[in-house]
């Protein structure tokens, strides 16, 4: 019985399918595949609100990491079509966690994992040192679900 | 005052650099390359304690993953040379916990990872489905540092 | 005036898109995420014609590379939709030549590759050594565009 | 009997290493991996030069593709070391090639490769477009092996 609200966040999606050069000898996906997608959907997550990479590179903004883990729960094969889930976990005041569902297009869930990532800009242009800012409220209401 | 003495572990070292293409348009390492990395380094772990590739390939075992996480301490960036130090952080009875440590020449630490991996035998064969299989005492005894 | 008419390909599509972590620090597309994709376009292109990954596992065969080569035509950023346009370029008796265009949503052609394979069987089951084998006229129909 | 003396190059040497992920379900190198080798291997190449990455930042230069190509002589398997043996193959005016010999510790030449780079400066600053600029012959000379 809590009185504060959760905050309750979009939630994107990108589809993406486990390749053959995805796949270790096991004949299984090479894990760290699963956080090449999450990078991947983060940004996905970030354009479906209106913060997309073109505006990303023009107002000099990246989303340095803190932190990223992944719960691998059944393994994929060559050829499996996916999806990454994303929403936002939490905001912070200048960092944020970005928690992905990587789902099967038969409903088997893959993976969960979990991003904690920095609000950051650069300091001098692109490609220069990033220092972690304040994200702004207009920021956190656009991935409001409601 | 514990009187169950730690396990400690044998320290592997796998030499690494930061290229041109591990780092994204921030000018520094693209995140997945860590696990790219820290999932070489176990090989290499394994490996200094008589489990080479070619052992596990001909014995029908492999190392799948249960999780994967990294604390991200300082950014890398082209040119960097670094080294994965790998220990076991602890064995269970079918997995075991490797830690990583990724250090740059210069002494700082850039990330701290850990991958909980289960001790899986190939079903029938290299390439076919795993299971998880008791971890030998001997194997276990290979790792210690003393 | 040839009286050996040539051979008309049909044409697979795999649709793809430049992700963050595909590009390096002067902010483009690092080159060889373009081999990754014309692999697995390779994979798309012979799916297409019946001979999917599953068919393939299970008749132990696989496509090692003789040559690759890609011709990098414009550059392409964070964001950008391409897709990869795939066909055979000749069979041989053992060997085939597979080309690609990768071609960008507005239409620019980004790259052209070619890939020389041989169609190879495992001799010992999956990931054994393989040894090229003859390819069946009636594989080669199946890509026949008319 | 030319009376043209070729340029000798100097080479450079990157050592490196098949790593359990750069293998495919076959249990092989899969072979993007090469071009993520020869293209840290051409950067290795410059910094052998006194064109370091540092450098290279620094003045604003790059070295985008204009075409790679690979032949594939003998396949690799997780382990393997291997060293990319870099060198100049000819200098023209704006562009150059560089080629690599993938060669394993026990001296089977793994691969052939070649890249045609074009000597490029970003127009605004790192990660903005850059434009192919005439090489200097000081830096021609310090690739001459005498």
């Amino acid at each position: 019985m809590s009185d504060a609200p959760e905050f309750e966040s979009i939630v994107s999606r990108l589809p993406c399918q486990v390749h053959w050069g995805d796949c270790d000898p096991a004949g299984i996906i090479f894990y760290p595949t699963y956080f090449r997608w999450i990078d991947a959907a983060c940004w996905t997550l970030f354009e479906s609100a209106g913060y997309g990479p073109k505006w990303m590179r023009e107002n000099h903004m990246a989303m340095p990491l803190v932190s990223a883990q992944c719960d691998f729960m059944a393994p994929a094969a060559q050829g499996d079509r996916c999806e990454v889930r994303s929403r936002i976990g939490r905001f912070g005041g200048r960092s944020f966690v970005v928690e992905h569902d990587i789902v099967r297009a038969d409903g088997t869930v893959l993976a969960k994992a979990k991003e904690t990532r920095v609000w950051g800009r650069y300091e001098n242009g692109p490609g220069t040192p990033m220092k972690g800012t304040a994200i702004p409220e207009d920021l956190k209401n656009r991935f409001r679900a409601r």
